[in-house]
Protein backbone atom coordinates (compact mmCIF):
# COMPACT_ATOMS: atom_id res chain seq x y z
CA UNK A 1 0.00 0.00 0.00
CA UNK A 2 1.37 3.16 -0.66
CA UNK A 3 2.43 5.12 1.98
CA UNK A 4 0.15 8.26 1.65
CA UNK A 5 -2.83 5.81 0.90
CA UNK A 6 -2.60 5.41 4.59
CA UNK A 7 -4.72 7.10 7.10
CA UNK A 8 -2.69 10.73 8.43
CA UNK A 9 -2.23 9.29 11.83
CA UNK A 10 -0.55 5.98 10.50
CA UNK A 11 1.71 8.21 8.37
CA UNK A 12 2.49 9.66 11.88
CA UNK A 13 3.18 6.05 13.55
CA UNK A 14 5.38 4.82 11.11
CA UNK A 15 7.47 7.98 11.13
CA UNK A 16 7.68 7.70 14.90
CA UNK A 17 8.82 4.26 14.69
CA UNK A 18 12.22 2.94 14.86
CA UNK A 19 11.30 1.87 11.12
CA UNK A 20 14.22 3.87 8.76
CA UNK A 21 11.19 5.08 6.71
CA UNK A 22 9.37 6.84 6.15
CA UNK A 23 11.24 9.86 7.62
CA UNK A 24 12.59 13.35 7.13
CA UNK A 25 13.14 12.96 3.40
CA UNK A 26 8.92 11.87 3.28
CA UNK A 27 8.54 15.04 5.50
CA UNK A 28 10.35 17.51 3.68
CA UNK A 29 8.21 16.29 -0.15
CA UNK A 30 5.05 16.11 2.93
CA UNK A 31 5.49 19.81 3.53
CA UNK A 32 5.87 20.76 0.22
CA UNK A 33 2.78 19.39 -0.85
CA UNK A 34 0.72 20.93 2.34
CA UNK A 35 2.20 24.18 1.08
CA UNK A 36 0.95 23.61 -2.24
CA UNK A 37 -2.48 22.52 -1.11
CA UNK A 38 -3.15 25.75 0.63
CA UNK A 39 -1.90 27.73 -2.28
CA UNK A 40 -4.60 25.55 -4.17
CA UNK A 41 -7.24 25.86 -0.82
CA UNK A 42 -6.35 30.38 -1.53
CA UNK A 43 -7.41 30.14 -5.45
CA UNK A 44 -10.29 27.64 -4.78
CA UNK A 45 -11.68 30.05 -2.49
CA UNK A 46 -11.41 33.19 -5.18
CA UNK A 47 -12.46 31.56 -8.31
CA UNK A 48 -15.73 32.37 -9.59
CA UNK A 49 -16.23 35.78 -6.50
CA UNK A 50 -17.15 38.81 -7.99
CA UNK A 51 -15.00 40.56 -5.48
CA UNK A 52 -11.74 39.11 -7.18
CA UNK A 53 -13.81 39.60 -10.88
CA UNK A 54 -10.48 41.09 -12.23
CA UNK A 55 -7.72 38.49 -10.98
CA UNK A 56 -9.46 35.46 -12.27
CA UNK A 57 -6.78 34.94 -14.64
CA UNK A 58 -4.26 34.78 -13.19
CA UNK A 59 -5.81 32.48 -9.97
CA UNK A 60 -6.84 29.60 -12.30
CA UNK A 61 -2.97 29.81 -13.46
CA UNK A 62 -1.62 30.17 -10.07
CA UNK A 63 -4.18 27.16 -9.21
CA UNK A 64 -3.21 24.73 -12.25
CA UNK A 65 0.42 25.12 -11.18
CA UNK A 66 -0.07 24.43 -7.86
CA UNK A 67 -2.41 21.34 -8.30
CA UNK A 68 0.29 20.16 -10.39
CA UNK A 69 3.31 20.66 -7.52
CA UNK A 70 1.03 19.15 -5.28
CA UNK A 71 0.31 15.78 -7.27
CA UNK A 72 4.29 15.69 -7.67
CA UNK A 73 5.44 16.01 -4.23
CA UNK A 74 2.93 12.93 -3.44
CA UNK A 75 4.52 10.98 -6.42
CA UNK A 76 7.98 12.47 -4.36
CA UNK A 77 7.09 11.39 -1.15
CA UNK A 78 6.51 7.36 -2.34
CA UNK A 79 9.60 7.77 -4.32
CA UNK A 80 11.47 8.84 -1.55
CA UNK A 81 11.16 5.20 0.27
CA UNK A 82 11.55 3.69 -2.71
CA UNK A 83 15.08 4.94 -3.05
CA UNK A 84 15.99 4.80 0.66
CA UNK A 85 15.00 1.23 0.28
CA UNK A 86 17.28 0.66 -2.43
CA UNK A 87 20.81 2.47 -0.57
CA UNK A 88 19.80 -0.31 2.65
CA UNK A 89 19.73 -3.20 -0.08
CA UNK A 90 23.46 -1.89 -1.91
CA UNK A 91 24.66 -1.20 1.93
CA UNK A 92 23.57 -5.01 2.89
CA UNK A 93 25.61 -6.48 -0.13
CA UNK A 94 29.02 -8.42 0.54
CA UNK A 95 32.04 -7.45 0.85
CA UNK A 96 34.53 -10.11 1.75
CA UNK A 97 36.62 -9.87 -1.40
CA UNK A 98 38.11 -7.03 -3.72
CA UNK A 99 35.86 -7.66 -6.39
CA UNK A 100 32.45 -7.88 -3.78
CA UNK A 101 33.64 -4.72 -2.28
CA UNK A 102 34.45 -2.67 -5.73
CA UNK A 103 30.99 -4.08 -7.09
CA UNK A 104 29.31 -2.81 -3.66
CA UNK A 105 30.86 0.35 -3.67
CA UNK A 106 29.55 1.03 -7.42
CA UNK A 107 26.12 -0.01 -6.09
CA UNK A 108 26.18 2.02 -3.38
CA UNK A 109 27.30 5.37 -5.24
CA UNK A 110 24.30 4.91 -7.92
CA UNK A 111 21.94 3.94 -5.01
CA UNK A 112 22.89 7.26 -3.04
CA UNK A 113 22.81 9.55 -6.21
CA UNK A 114 19.36 8.32 -6.86
CA UNK A 115 18.75 9.36 -3.22
CA UNK A 116 20.21 12.59 -3.64
CA UNK A 117 18.17 13.30 -6.91
CA UNK A 118 14.28 12.79 -4.48
CA UNK A 119 15.57 15.37 -1.90
CA UNK A 120 16.67 17.75 -4.44
CA UNK A 121 13.41 17.74 -6.82
CA UNK A 122 11.52 18.29 -3.97
CA UNK A 123 13.33 21.44 -2.82
CA UNK A 124 13.10 23.10 -6.66
CA UNK A 125 9.49 22.46 -6.10
CA UNK A 126 9.56 24.55 -2.84
CA UNK A 127 10.96 26.88 -4.01
CA UNK A 128 8.37 26.96 -7.36
CA UNK A 129 5.55 26.53 -4.74
CA UNK A 130 7.37 30.04 -2.54
CA UNK A 131 6.81 31.75 -5.98
CA UNK A 132 3.24 31.27 -5.63
CA UNK A 133 2.73 32.17 -2.32
CA UNK A 134 3.01 36.02 -2.52
CA UNK A 135 0.38 36.22 -5.84
CA UNK A 136 -1.48 34.21 -3.97
CA UNK A 137 -1.32 36.37 -1.01
CA UNK A 138 -1.40 39.57 -2.48
CA UNK A 139 -4.17 38.65 -5.05
CA UNK A 140 -6.44 35.80 -3.56
CA UNK A 141 -9.63 35.93 -1.12
CA UNK A 142 -8.41 38.23 1.63
CA UNK A 143 -10.63 35.70 3.87
CA UNK A 144 -8.14 33.05 3.48
CA UNK A 145 -4.45 35.50 3.07
CA UNK A 146 -3.25 33.12 6.61
CA UNK A 147 -3.79 30.14 4.86
CA UNK A 148 -1.37 31.90 1.91
CA UNK A 149 1.17 32.53 4.73
CA UNK A 150 1.12 28.85 6.45
CA UNK A 151 1.96 27.62 2.55
CA UNK A 152 5.63 30.13 2.24
CA UNK A 153 6.26 28.25 5.92
CA UNK A 154 5.63 25.06 5.36
CA UNK A 155 7.33 25.40 2.06
CA UNK A 156 10.15 26.84 3.10
CA UNK A 157 10.40 24.05 6.03
CA UNK A 158 10.04 21.40 3.02
CA UNK A 159 12.69 23.49 1.16
CA UNK A 160 15.18 23.30 3.95
CA UNK A 161 14.26 20.01 5.07
CA UNK A 162 15.18 18.45 1.49
CA UNK A 163 18.35 20.08 1.68
CA UNK A 164 19.72 18.43 4.97
CA UNK A 165 18.75 14.92 2.34
CA UNK A 166 20.64 16.11 -0.05
CA UNK A 167 23.51 16.61 2.50
CA UNK A 168 23.56 13.49 4.30
CA UNK A 169 23.15 11.36 0.99
CA UNK A 170 26.33 13.47 -0.48
CA UNK A 171 28.28 13.40 2.92
CA UNK A 172 28.81 9.67 1.66
CA UNK A 173 28.92 9.69 -1.84
CA UNK A 174 32.37 8.87 -3.17
CA UNK A 175 32.30 10.61 -6.59
CA UNK A 176 33.44 14.07 -5.37
CA UNK A 177 32.73 15.90 -8.60
CA UNK A 178 29.15 15.16 -8.40
CA UNK A 179 29.01 15.62 -4.72
CA UNK A 180 30.43 19.75 -5.71
CA UNK A 181 28.27 19.81 -8.29
CA UNK A 182 24.64 19.08 -6.11
CA UNK A 183 26.06 21.07 -3.21
CA UNK A 184 26.38 24.24 -5.43
CA UNK A 185 22.96 23.39 -7.32
CA UNK A 186 21.70 23.39 -3.66
CA UNK A 187 23.32 26.42 -2.40
CA UNK A 188 21.36 27.90 -5.23
CA UNK A 189 18.12 26.91 -4.39
CA UNK A 190 18.70 27.62 -0.98
CA UNK A 191 19.70 31.19 -1.83
CA UNK A 192 17.68 34.36 -0.06
CA UNK A 193 14.90 32.03 0.32
CA UNK A 194 14.41 32.51 4.43
CA UNK A 195 14.38 35.83 3.72
CA UNK A 196 12.05 35.75 0.78
CA UNK A 197 9.72 33.18 3.92
CA UNK A 198 10.11 36.53 5.75
CA UNK A 199 9.13 39.07 3.17
CA UNK A 200 5.90 37.25 2.42
CA UNK A 201 5.22 36.42 6.17
CA UNK A 202 5.26 39.92 6.73
CA UNK A 203 3.01 40.87 3.62
CA UNK A 204 0.28 38.25 5.10
CA UNK A 205 0.16 39.35 8.58
CA UNK A 206 -0.06 43.09 7.62
CA UNK A 207 -3.38 41.87 5.73
CA UNK A 208 -4.79 40.20 8.54
CA UNK B 1 -14.71 10.18 10.21
CA UNK B 2 -12.19 11.75 12.23
CA UNK B 3 -9.94 13.86 9.88
CA UNK B 4 -6.63 11.91 10.82
CA UNK B 5 -8.10 8.58 10.25
CA UNK B 6 -8.49 9.70 6.35
CA UNK B 7 -5.79 8.71 3.94
CA UNK B 8 -3.04 11.23 3.32
CA UNK B 9 -3.96 11.73 0.22
CA UNK B 10 -7.85 12.46 1.24
CA UNK B 11 -6.40 15.30 3.94
CA UNK B 12 -4.40 17.37 1.05
CA UNK B 13 -7.55 16.84 -1.08
CA UNK B 14 -9.66 18.52 1.55
CA UNK B 15 -7.04 20.80 2.07
CA UNK B 16 -6.74 21.98 -1.43
CA UNK B 17 -10.48 22.33 -1.85
CA UNK B 18 -12.66 25.27 -1.20
CA UNK B 19 -14.30 23.82 1.63
CA UNK B 20 -12.93 26.72 4.77
CA UNK B 21 -11.68 23.68 7.28
CA UNK B 22 -8.97 22.25 7.52
CA UNK B 23 -7.20 25.19 6.71
CA UNK B 24 -3.72 26.22 8.02
CA UNK B 25 -4.72 25.90 11.57
CA UNK B 26 -4.79 22.20 10.95
CA UNK B 27 -1.46 22.28 8.94
CA UNK B 28 -0.17 23.91 11.98
CA UNK B 29 -0.97 21.03 14.08
CA UNK B 30 0.17 18.83 11.98
CA UNK B 31 3.52 20.32 11.16
CA UNK B 32 3.92 20.11 14.89
CA UNK B 33 2.89 16.17 14.87
CA UNK B 34 5.15 15.73 11.92
CA UNK B 35 8.26 17.44 14.23
CA UNK B 36 7.19 15.81 17.10
CA UNK B 37 6.88 12.33 15.22
CA UNK B 38 10.48 13.12 14.09
CA UNK B 39 11.82 12.95 17.42
CA UNK B 40 10.58 9.84 18.80
CA UNK B 41 12.18 8.22 15.57
CA UNK B 42 15.55 9.44 16.22
CA UNK B 43 14.19 8.58 19.83
CA UNK B 44 13.27 4.77 18.35
CA UNK B 45 16.59 4.44 16.53
CA UNK B 46 18.87 5.15 19.78
CA UNK B 47 16.99 3.15 22.36
CA UNK B 48 18.47 -0.36 22.89
CA UNK B 49 22.18 0.33 21.02
CA UNK B 50 25.00 -0.47 23.07
CA UNK B 51 26.84 2.31 21.33
CA UNK B 52 24.39 5.38 22.72
CA UNK B 53 24.17 3.10 26.19
CA UNK B 54 25.06 6.17 27.97
CA UNK B 55 22.26 8.37 26.96
CA UNK B 56 19.39 5.62 27.08
CA UNK B 57 17.61 7.20 30.25
CA UNK B 58 17.92 10.86 28.94
CA UNK B 59 16.42 9.50 25.71
CA UNK B 60 13.74 7.25 27.06
CA UNK B 61 12.55 10.74 28.90
CA UNK B 62 12.96 12.69 25.47
CA UNK B 63 10.66 10.08 23.74
CA UNK B 64 8.20 10.26 26.26
CA UNK B 65 7.23 13.61 25.56
CA UNK B 66 7.53 13.73 22.25
CA UNK B 67 4.84 10.86 22.04
CA UNK B 68 2.83 12.80 24.27
CA UNK B 69 3.17 15.91 22.14
CA UNK B 70 2.34 13.67 19.00
CA UNK B 71 -1.14 12.75 20.62
CA UNK B 72 -2.00 15.98 22.08
CA UNK B 73 -1.05 17.62 18.20
CA UNK B 74 -3.31 15.16 16.54
CA UNK B 75 -5.99 15.50 18.57
CA UNK B 76 -5.35 19.73 18.22
CA UNK B 77 -5.53 18.89 14.54
CA UNK B 78 -9.07 17.59 15.01
CA UNK B 79 -10.48 20.43 17.73
CA UNK B 80 -9.60 23.52 14.76
CA UNK B 81 -11.85 22.24 12.63
CA UNK B 82 -14.37 21.74 15.63
CA UNK B 83 -13.55 25.49 16.40
CA UNK B 84 -13.48 26.79 13.42
CA UNK B 85 -17.17 25.13 12.65
CA UNK B 86 -18.31 27.60 16.11
CA UNK B 87 -17.31 30.58 14.15
CA UNK B 88 -19.03 30.15 10.92
CA UNK B 89 -22.34 29.25 12.84
CA UNK B 90 -21.99 32.41 14.92
CA UNK B 91 -21.30 34.51 11.71
CA UNK B 92 -24.61 33.07 10.14
CA UNK B 93 -26.77 34.26 13.09
CA UNK B 94 -29.79 36.70 12.16
CA UNK B 95 -28.79 40.38 12.90
CA UNK B 96 -32.09 41.69 11.93
CA UNK B 97 -32.82 43.56 15.53
CA UNK B 98 -30.87 45.06 17.89
CA UNK B 99 -31.27 42.24 20.20
CA UNK B 100 -30.04 39.74 17.72
CA UNK B 101 -26.90 41.93 16.91
CA UNK B 102 -26.07 41.61 20.50
CA UNK B 103 -26.20 38.04 20.72
CA UNK B 104 -24.60 37.39 17.43
CA UNK B 105 -21.79 39.43 18.90
CA UNK B 106 -21.50 37.71 21.99
CA UNK B 107 -21.63 34.50 20.40
CA UNK B 108 -19.12 35.44 17.86
CA UNK B 109 -16.32 36.79 20.75
CA UNK B 110 -17.25 33.28 22.87
CA UNK B 111 -16.25 31.31 19.34
CA UNK B 112 -13.26 33.35 18.47
CA UNK B 113 -11.81 33.12 22.00
CA UNK B 114 -12.50 29.32 21.87
CA UNK B 115 -10.80 29.52 18.17
CA UNK B 116 -7.78 31.21 19.23
CA UNK B 117 -6.88 28.97 22.08
CA UNK B 118 -6.10 26.00 19.35
CA UNK B 119 -3.69 27.48 18.11
CA UNK B 120 -2.15 29.05 20.82
CA UNK B 121 -2.18 25.57 22.44
CA UNK B 122 -0.46 24.25 19.14
CA UNK B 123 2.02 27.21 19.35
CA UNK B 124 3.09 26.27 23.11
CA UNK B 125 3.46 22.65 22.08
CA UNK B 126 5.37 23.73 18.85
CA UNK B 127 7.99 25.58 20.91
CA UNK B 128 8.33 22.20 23.72
CA UNK B 129 9.23 20.01 20.60
CA UNK B 130 11.47 22.78 19.30
CA UNK B 131 13.30 22.29 23.06
CA UNK B 132 13.45 18.59 22.18
CA UNK B 133 14.74 18.76 18.94
CA UNK B 134 18.59 19.93 20.34
CA UNK B 135 19.23 17.07 22.87
CA UNK B 136 17.81 14.87 20.24
CA UNK B 137 20.51 16.01 17.72
CA UNK B 138 23.23 15.98 20.33
CA UNK B 139 22.38 12.56 22.22
CA UNK B 140 20.31 10.92 19.37
CA UNK B 141 21.53 8.03 16.97
CA UNK B 142 23.80 10.10 14.12
CA UNK B 143 22.65 8.07 11.64
CA UNK B 144 19.38 9.70 12.19
CA UNK B 145 20.59 13.13 12.80
CA UNK B 146 18.83 15.00 9.58
CA UNK B 147 15.57 14.09 11.04
CA UNK B 148 15.62 15.78 14.41
CA UNK B 149 17.12 18.90 11.85
CA UNK B 150 13.71 18.21 9.76
CA UNK B 151 11.84 18.02 13.23
CA UNK B 152 12.91 21.38 14.09
CA UNK B 153 12.13 22.76 10.89
CA UNK B 154 8.18 21.61 11.01
CA UNK B 155 7.97 22.66 14.89
CA UNK B 156 9.17 26.08 14.08
CA UNK B 157 6.92 26.07 11.11
CA UNK B 158 4.17 24.80 12.82
CA UNK B 159 4.93 28.05 15.84
CA UNK B 160 4.62 30.52 13.12
CA UNK B 161 1.80 28.48 11.36
CA UNK B 162 -0.38 28.56 14.80
CA UNK B 163 0.74 32.43 15.19
CA UNK B 164 -0.95 33.27 12.17
CA UNK B 165 -4.26 31.62 13.08
CA UNK B 166 -3.67 33.44 16.17
CA UNK B 167 -3.34 36.55 14.66
CA UNK B 168 -6.15 36.31 12.81
CA UNK B 169 -8.73 35.23 15.09
CA UNK B 170 -7.56 38.19 17.24
CA UNK B 171 -7.95 40.62 14.41
CA UNK B 172 -12.00 39.80 15.11
CA UNK B 173 -12.09 39.54 18.44
CA UNK B 174 -14.23 42.42 19.92
CA UNK B 175 -12.79 42.19 23.82
CA UNK B 176 -9.65 44.37 23.08
CA UNK B 177 -7.99 43.43 26.49
CA UNK B 178 -8.34 39.50 25.92
CA UNK B 179 -6.99 40.59 22.54
CA UNK B 180 -3.87 42.68 23.47
CA UNK B 181 -3.10 39.58 26.40
CA UNK B 182 -3.52 36.31 24.07
CA UNK B 183 -0.93 39.16 21.57
CA UNK B 184 1.39 39.17 24.43
CA UNK B 185 1.35 35.69 24.98
CA UNK B 186 1.98 35.11 21.32
CA UNK B 187 4.83 37.84 20.97
CA UNK B 188 6.86 35.79 24.06
CA UNK B 189 6.76 32.03 22.42
CA UNK B 190 7.76 33.46 19.28
CA UNK B 191 10.53 35.14 20.55
CA UNK B 192 14.09 34.23 19.59
CA UNK B 193 12.43 30.92 18.09
CA UNK B 194 13.86 31.40 14.27
CA UNK B 195 17.33 32.13 16.23
CA UNK B 196 16.77 28.69 17.91
CA UNK B 197 16.04 26.65 14.87
CA UNK B 198 19.20 28.03 12.67
CA UNK B 199 21.14 27.54 15.89
CA UNK B 200 19.92 23.85 16.05
CA UNK B 201 19.96 23.39 11.75
CA UNK B 202 23.73 24.39 11.99
CA UNK B 203 24.50 21.55 14.64
CA UNK B 204 22.73 18.86 12.28
CA UNK B 205 24.68 20.17 8.98
CA UNK B 206 28.22 19.83 11.66
CA UNK B 207 27.11 15.86 12.13
CA UNK B 208 26.00 15.26 8.97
Amino acid sequence: MALTDKPVTTFLDELASDAPAPGGGSVAALSGALGAALVSMVCNLTVGKKKYADVQDDIKALLEQSEALRKEFVELLEDDVRVFTEVSKAMKMPRDTEEQKAARAEAMDKALKAATGVPMRVAENCVKVMDLCRPAAEKGNVNAVSDAGVAVLMAEAGLRSAALNVLINLAWIKDKEFAAEQRAKLDSLLEGKPALKDEIYDLVVEKL
